[in-house]
């Protein structure tokens, strides 16, 4: 997605730790008009007439996953990181290292929401390790709902885990895949 | 609000230790046309014409400030739980105690996206004893920001979050304030 791609080049800061920063429009202050146009390049690459939700993970994918379940008509669903007594019995959990955090952390889900008659579409701002979507997936799989696809608006191609989901045949499409980054220069992974 | 305190009385259930649990529609699912209504009605209560951004805390705010932000044409920013290395220096912090955590936690936002220029609305689903809140009209404080208003989908009003924030003469509205909870009867306090 070009204008993406053009957003990264002009306003992503690459910092040590091979850490990419675009915290103006994804992350921290969120472009709404861009997360429309995500949704709607997304809209292209699944078959969204068919989903029943999106199912994302908190914290930074909500904002994106809630403007594709408003474009495509369904509820937006995300799995939350487990500690808080607000969610009583009846969970779906997954175990994922948080690299971010470097910790382990267990997404929960409640089972009321997520069943075995769902088509899920996963949507998440950011790609690397790919451990939170690995943790979707798995949650998606306890409840042997559908998984019609996962969407990404960025992912970091040097890290795996888009690769990873690609090579088990997961209908998997990232519209930014960032090949190499160092300050001043981030280059891109040439389109599908 | 009439149609969020019918989904309320419906949907909503009371768990022990007076948590008020409507993850079907706020905070877990996310019901996106409910959200859009939400969006409408504070937009009769607040001068969304004026504000430069929406503000909220992760992550449950994230989807309501996602939409409000959407209807009133601006950036939605969320202050983050600290201990991410993903923000680096130049942060405001405040300090608030999560009942939900029952832990003390740090939230920062970065200093480029909210400056002395900016005129707030804060956005949050959920309002008990008013911490995430506090914490971040402290950073718009700190910012040198101006305060437009608070809006709150549902406020637990027996908790007292809400009326700390009426006696300072915020600019505050709740659509449905919750008097009094137990299960299988929830009341709310009468229109103001």
């Amino acid at each position: 997605m070009q204008l993406l791609k053009e957003r990264i080049q002009r306003e992503g800061k690459v910092l040590p730790g091979n850490i990419i920063k675009v915290d103006g429009f994804l992350n921290h202050r969120v472009d709404i008009r861009l997360m429309e146009g995500i949704a709607k390049e997304f809209e292209n690459l699944f078959d969204v007439k068919s989903i029943t939700m999106v199912l994302t993970a908190e914290a930074s994918g909500i904002a994106l996953a809630t403007i594709c379940a408003q474009r495509y008509g369904v509820p937006m669903v995300f799995a939350k990181k487990a500690k808080s007594d607000n969610i009583e019995g009846g969970l779906y959990q997954s175990e994922i290292y948080s690299y971010t955090y470097k910790k382990k952390i267990t997404q929960i889900l409640s089972r009321e929401w997520l069943t075995s008659h769902d088509r899920v579409l996963i949507i998440d701002d950011f790609m690397a390790n790919g451990e939170a979507v690995r943790g979707l997936c798995d949650l998606v799989s306890q409840a042997g709902a559908e998984l019609v696809g996962v969407g990404i608006a960025i992912e970091k191609g040097f890290q795996g885990g888009g690769d990873r989901l690609r090579g088990m045949g997961v209908n998997y499409h990232a519209l930014a895949v960032i090949e190499h980054a160092e300050p001043g220069n981030i280059t891109f992974r040439d389109e599908e």
